[in-house]
């Protein structure tokens, strides 16, 4: 039996989503979206061949023939949109974050923990094949004990000064970050107690002025002992660049590389290729793999891979490391609930 | 309007093809697929959601609502298919080879011109990002006068005896260099002219009693005095190995490379990463990208890409080393029509 | 005129330092060996045709036909070794570091500028090639302005347990950060004021019990603004892993790899290299360098490159690193002196 | 006991080996040069402290103190100086090629065999790291039987015209490809029998006036019926570029690289790095370690690495190449002697 998807939010990410949706995905049925433009659902439904088009997500909840909904609102709804979703009854696939606070995360996770619903967030990461054979070689011990993590999270432009705020996106650490926070305490297979940070707005004077920064380090510290640290930066000109080290005890992994397509152009006493140009082009196969993760789990009713504890560690990681650029002093896990 | 196609062979590559013809080509209505293995083809309909079957494809090509067919039989059927297609009107996307032989390629390329219907042959190097990348930059000009051709392809794994015999394949120089022949034709912008070809079995035994070698090197001269090297080899057990160079008078460009995924893992002295599994991994995206132009060139009435004497001159090319392997000597294009 | 000049300390270090002296300076002239084992001053003596061998260094400071040294004895020395030469006249070139406290850099540099006699300290990452070119496409502008910093210092080996003790190497932070610390002044063009380390001892239990560590990272902040870390492991059992970046407003520059002979082994899905074995394989032709921009210093009368005001701010990076571990705060270095 | 040695040539090459003599070697005394130019002689043995020069090395070879010469002159000049230098007793260590026909090279190894005396040539490829790491495994097995050989030999410069001549250097393919064909016979361990050349004069229509070419790439088969192909070209405009493969029934090589410092610039969608500028950049470790080699023959009485008879097959090897592009037919090595 297919599971009856809809997608509610039908901007940029959403249309690469439901792109997935339409077309990779045989298990799916995408039977509906949703969007308060009416606009942006009805193109993208008759691009791709969705019946149906709703300007209110909460009519489309009400339909009985449909089983799971992937959220890809601005960040500041996710709460209230899992809230409806679950009181209706459908498995849920929300874009990251969950929500920028632990009192947001919270109030989802309970949500869909009493309506008895799945719910996956979209760190998808975890579904990139350089991280799954990463993931797959530490679980089988090639590097031993891993002791320390290293992740480096670099954009190639500056981001909206709107979405740059606080209360949006959560600010660079926060945002820009989740992905380093989220793999951190995957891969070590352990959880940040600590963390400090330094961070400056150096490059884009304008983010200053609406409470951000461009350029920050992240040390972690985790259960076990091990250390970290997460490098980011909005000023990456180069391209996009994503590259994660974990050094064990017997062995080290480096997943990540600099180069979209394999070819060299070779002049005097220079060569040269390309870079990746952002993370669509990255991590393409790994949202349309996410996505089928998430149809298989609702289908075959099993666990989904990233769930909303998942999630709500990440933010907590991101919360604390933003107070500590704030503070000026490490901040612990435990200090932030 | 969309382009109604159906798919003439439900083979293996026949499968890929028809991936891709249901999931990525918006202009596409994929109808029917026809295959004398009543399984092959049903399967795959039920799979991708095609609504009519035929063991004969004769009987599908009377449909008067198709519009285009993508050929995935067998080489030594190409040429009989293709002239039942145009005569039926249909347009046409044929795997590569259009035929082992010129005179097939003759006969095919006859029937399609007598038609007035377009053929698009397979050689889908040309729909790859890395090597349209070095294609643009040769003809910007930022090589200056491309001057040596070499080209790299290496198989990791033996082909089928059956398959390997001249009369199925054409023997490993016409089959597996007939993408490097393509490549040379395209990126050096000029015509081969005579060819020198060295080969032996030397890995395989088995191959031998077929009339097949393993390892060749194939010298080229071009047209315009520029000179060219292709090597294949059947045991590159190491994996699938595509790479090509372009020297040219004020610079050069390399494309293709050995690693799938960028992980590297770190042992005691050593560094090591996978390697490119086979042609499907490596060219995946092309494939996509082969029908989907193919189906705008239909749809919008436009030459295609990759044409029926485009495939003559790489079949000829192979002939033609092929025959010095046999004889001992450099064989002149000329020489064989 | 030639520099004359005397080796004190004859070591494994002192013995590759002696090399560098007796074959690639032509405008040294190696005079003399000091070392307490008279059986290491005199077997190098011999074996590179060294005159005079001395276990008393004071007495061959007396020579009036010395003008330079070269001191590689175990750091807690250094300072009284320094007073020495430079109460004798003699130009300095000394192993880094300096000195493990601010005092007893303090003291050196006091005692070379009483004397008036030069002082280079041995940070040969001045004079690799690699690290060469980025500083001279910082100061070109090729990066714009650098706002991040980042390095990675990791060795493949254990230290012995004595070496480990802080009143011995300073401990992890201080010992293997030098070279990164001295990285970050000279690359950034910058001071550093804040530091905050986490480290632990997490592969090697022994060192623990002399009371150091074997993995760390080190959050920068410089007095511009931009930021930075450092990571140090003791544990990169695959080899000597040195690697620099510096992001920068316009541009961004990675220096250093993993690979020490360019030779590719292809196997069934793997491909490998080797790795560097450790810093003499790296940094071979930097000792050389940098012992011959000593020489020249001296012979034309110009200044050294790395001073002992350098080398003090590399000692007081590494004992605020160090405290902060120790107190589990940022440390600023305005605290320490 | 050390081996006393003088240098015959005290141009470019001649240079750069007597400052390996002088400053590497310490098994040997670097006792005399002899060059015709006076000035190139005194001039290098001030520099490099060697005590006596000569205008006529016959006047130099009448020594009974002199145990061995490094010979560096024009190719032309070879066999005369080794027969002179083997009648007076001398080990003779002598630039590649031994000579450009295979008359001279018999002359000279008769004149060899008859004195007793060693001879090395300068095939200094033996001696390089990364081909030494290739060489060694091959012999223990890790790549299964050697079935085909890839070499790549190109300069980033036009030659001088009047070197380019035949009379003088051998032409394009006996001169570069050299390198190659002693890397051929050494790395697959085996005797090239047949050659098949293609070469035209593409970049520098110069060259043709002195009857010379600059791109070629030559095919061979070898006694054990393995194919290869070499690639020559003298406008690598973009660097040196050197670089072997050995494709093996289990397993395959890759030696040699593009970049000469591990430094990568990163700028809007383009990362950089260097090429290595020359030979001398690329080898420079080679050309002490074969000294150091031949001189340790000298002394332990043991034989050179690369003889008379191996010198031999490679000019052999290139003048059947060479008679291939004249005759435009493959060329047996046995039809050449």
């Amino acid at each position: 039996m297919n599971v009856r998807i809809a997608l509610i939010g039908a901007g940029r990410m959403g249309a690469t989503l439901a792109h997935h949706l339409a077309f990779s995905l045989e298990m799916a049925d995408f039977v509906a979206i949703a969007d308060p433009n009416p606009e942006n659902a009805t193109g993208l439904a008759q691009k791709l061949g969705v019946a149906a088009v709703y300007s209110d997500y909460q009519e489309m909840l009400a339909r009985s023939d449909l089983d799971a909904v992937v959220i890809v609102t601005p960040t500041n709804t996710h709460v209230e949109v899992i809230q409806a979703a679950a009181a209706a009854g459908k498995h849920i696939f929300t874009e990251k974050p969950l929500a920028l606070t632990l009192a947001g995360c919270d109030e989802a996770i309970a949500a869909v923990e009493a309506a008895g619903v799945k719910m996956q967030v979209g760190f998808m990461r975890h579904f990139d094949p350089a991280y799954m054979a990463a993931k797959q070689k530490i679980d089988e011990g090639a590097i031993g004990r891993p002791v320390m993590f290293k992740s480096t999270g670099r954009d190639p432009w500056r981001t909206s000064l709107e979405y740059a705020r606080r209360e949006n996106s959560g600010g660079l650490i926060a945002d820009m970050g989740a992905h380093d926070f989220d793999l951190a305490r995957w891969l070590m297979g352990d959880e940040v107690v600590r963390v400090y940070s330094e961070g400056e707005c150096l490059v884009f004077p304008e983010l200053k002025e609406v409470g951000d920064i461009d350029n920050a380090v992240v040390n972690l510290k985790f259960a076990n002992e091990a250390v970290g640290n997460v490098d980011l930066s909005r000023n990456a000109i180069y391209g996009y660049d994503i590259r994660t080290e974990i050094i064990g005890s017997e062995g080290s992994l480096m997943v990540g590389g600099l180069q979209q397509t394999p070819v060299l152009l070779l002049k005097p006493n220079n060569v040269s290729h390309d870079t990746i140009p952002g993370f669509m082009a990255r991590f393409a196969t790994a949202y349309a793999a996410e996505l089928r993760a998430f149809v298989t789990a609702v289908a075959e009713d099993r666990p989904v891979a990233v769930d909303g504890r998942d999630a709500r560690a990440v933010t907590a990681i991101g919360v604390a490391a933003t107070r500590s650029l704030d503070e000026g002093r490490p901040v612990w896990l435990s200090e932030i609930g």
